[in-house]
């Protein structure tokens, strides 16, 4: 089925022929933004709508990047000063944005389920850039063509995802895509930071100490540890997590040998990986910014419909 | 008189030809606004500068996507993080993006009058945004626009204008336009609200009630009610509000059997409307918001001196 | 040597022949701003990021209309809701946006030395915007530029400076500058806001008074005067400060017949400048900020490589 004309809710709505069609177009674009004129002219004069509506710089120059090469109008909304801080709903101002006939309207939100909520309410397609702690489809999609570009075949790899997944939104579309693609996962975190039911909801594996999880593993997703999580009793101290989940150069050694180490940034230096890691021969960290702008241009041109590449 | 190269202060400058010129030309706009490339090169290459010091979303939008639409070059300075949290005056402020040779200023300022302090003192043309308690002339003319379409003959049709009268620059400017234009406009709102000789001086009528001001009304506007109103005295508390002047569906059966619903928003649902209402067959406050665009850009092209369409 | 592909990291890299392409280039730019259509196409499809990392208004909004005169795609950050209140390095973050293939990052940072640090680390040319108390190169390209239109020959120019020496980037950025063109440079302002050594460091004169600096001067460049440093114990009151070292008409007729006046702006009006000054025939501060667009324009064109203009 094609993309054209639907939204990105989730990677829950994806089939595997769906994500491959993103992967391979992102693949497309990211050779157009590595030349001198970094831009086609497929949505010309279509309008995209960021409304960040939590904190976010990287996400959002990302997609204002993807939209700008593909020669689209790019408007930004943020909270602050925005209607939403005078108590206009969620559905107002987002029917209030579509009327201004918006092609796109790229949403992050704190409510998980925000996005899915507008979806059929407005005419406009609609793209989670990321709600709550439920799903953050682009960089599940980012990080799929990241690593594929190490590994072709992505069936049947082994990848280790490390640290707060009960919170995490990263985690959820990573689980959900890699599942779909035939990729097993094992899990490995504070118990507290574990959701009950994570390994028989989604067909991975839950594991007793990082070490485990580690073994052999092609590839390592390590979390950001949200900082706000401590206060809420969730963990005793940053320290101890750092020895006990933190990923070093030590521990890396139980992978595969050509192993790679994503994450979503920005990372916490010294916590959830070690500061010589982040920039180090297995880090694809930066692969995944580039990525991250390739694979969303490559979801708003197939889901406008963009003219030929 | 042409508009070329003239400022927008307010409805008070324009007569009724000017009016008429704009709404003609939105009307043009708005088709280009359906289309797939919603783009036409008219003002390329021309600077608008939106200096919003008031927080807005939809305003501040609607024009840069006018601008936008129209190829121009938009940059939005809003007051936090501005020279203007430096101390600087406004003038000083207009004259330094004047001086970049800005073709057009949008001005948004919660000072009465600041629009005009400026016209004359600098070169590029100034559109009133809102000012203060005074005039948002922009508003008036997409008020307009989306009454001109469902009753093409506008002189002669009768408004009621409800809800906080004194401090709505959208009052001030839709009664100046309507009157220019030959529409009977009644009043109706909290004793408190309403300015004292608003009847002599634009030429309406003040009701007692909500129910005589809904009276065969073609068109009905309700206000936004600012909810720090209740903090100065102004008003006892917003329950009281809604029941004596809300607008719900009793009351609207009143109203001329095919009236139509403005509202400027953000709607405060449940108090000046009721909640049905909003999106109800009656409500034309989504093309309110669409009409916007196309009014603002048909400002902005007129004023501007643009290109054939 | 050709400026394409080098870094703007201060006047300090530059030599007397960079500083003259950079003002010739300028000239020609200020010419395109003054066309009808104020756009060449010369770095369509690049890529330029204005992170900004403290509050501008005038040079950020400078530098986008600088990148939009030339086609190139700008998109800004500022601190505020950007991954840096996330705690996140200056280094990761820059990495990031250059991963994003950014052609440039225009870069303001409270810290001295921000863009050295990142100079050589990230691939992307930086241009410093303003580095905390070091340098400010585009305002001091600008102030030549400025004076040049009134002083065709600056070889010679007697200049005074006036005001807080100590922390002004702007004082310190122009007193190379000028120094390097063979301008004469004297100083005037408190002695606890004038460096130590300053005389024999950058080869100008301290004078006692602003009387004995502005004798005869071509150019005067006013200071602002930060109103933090009075918290800090620097300076006694705003008013000693403005009965000492403020400039008037009196003071102004000690320099040269055909002196002017420059101010980086925003002015506190009757402190370092009586308010007649301002906008008087001797001031060329709005000269500055028009001024401040194309040498922007240059600096992009020539550090991009643009096509011939």
């Amino acid at each position: 089925m094609s993309l054209a004309n639907r939204d990105l809710l989730g990677i829950e709505d994806l089939d595997s022929d769906d994500i491959y069609r993103i992967l391979d177009t992102a693949r497309a674009f990211k050779e157009v933004s590595k030349r001198r004129i970094k831009k086609v002219p497929s949505l010309r004069g279509r309008t995209i709508l960021n409304a960040f509506f939590e904190a976010s710089t990287r996400t959002r120059v990302s997609f204002e990047l993807a939209s700008k090469r593909l020669s689209a109008d790019a408007v930004n909304i943020s909270s602050s000063g925005s209607s939403v801080s005078k108590g206009e709903s969620l559905l107002d101002t987002a029917q209030t944005l579509d009327a201004m006939q918006a092609d796109a309207v790229v949403l992050r939100h704190s409510e998980s389920g925000a996005p899915h909520y507008l979806a059929g309410r407005i005419k406009a397609r609609i793209i989670n850039a990321g709600d709550g702690q439920h799903e953050h489809p682009t960089q599940a999609l980012l990080d799929l063509c990241t690593i594929r570009e190490r590994f072709p075949k992505l069936d049947g790899l082994d990848v280790a995802i490390i640290g707060d997944i009960k919170h995490s939104r990263v985690a959820r579309s990573d689980l959900v895509a890699m599942r779909k693609l035939g990729m097993n996962v094992r899990l490995a975190g504070p118990q507290t930071l574990l959701p009950r039911d994570v390994a028989r909801a989604y067909g991975c594996e839950v594991c007793d100490s990082v070490e485990e999880a580690l073994e052999g593993a092609h590839v390592v997703v390590a979390l950001r540890l949200q900082r706000e999580r401590m206060k809420s009793g969730f963990l005793p101290t940053l320290q101890e997590y750092a020895i006990e989940f933190g990923i070093n150069r030590h521990r890396l050694q139980k992978t595969h040998s050509d192993a790679i180490l994503l994450h979503p940034g920005p990372v916490n230096r010294g916590i959830e990986l070690s500061n010589d890691l982040v920039n180090g021969d297995r880090s694809v960290i930066l692969d995944q910014v580039e990525n991250g702008v390739a694979v969303r241009a490559a979801v708003l041109y197939l889901i406008l419909g963009g003219d030929a590449l």
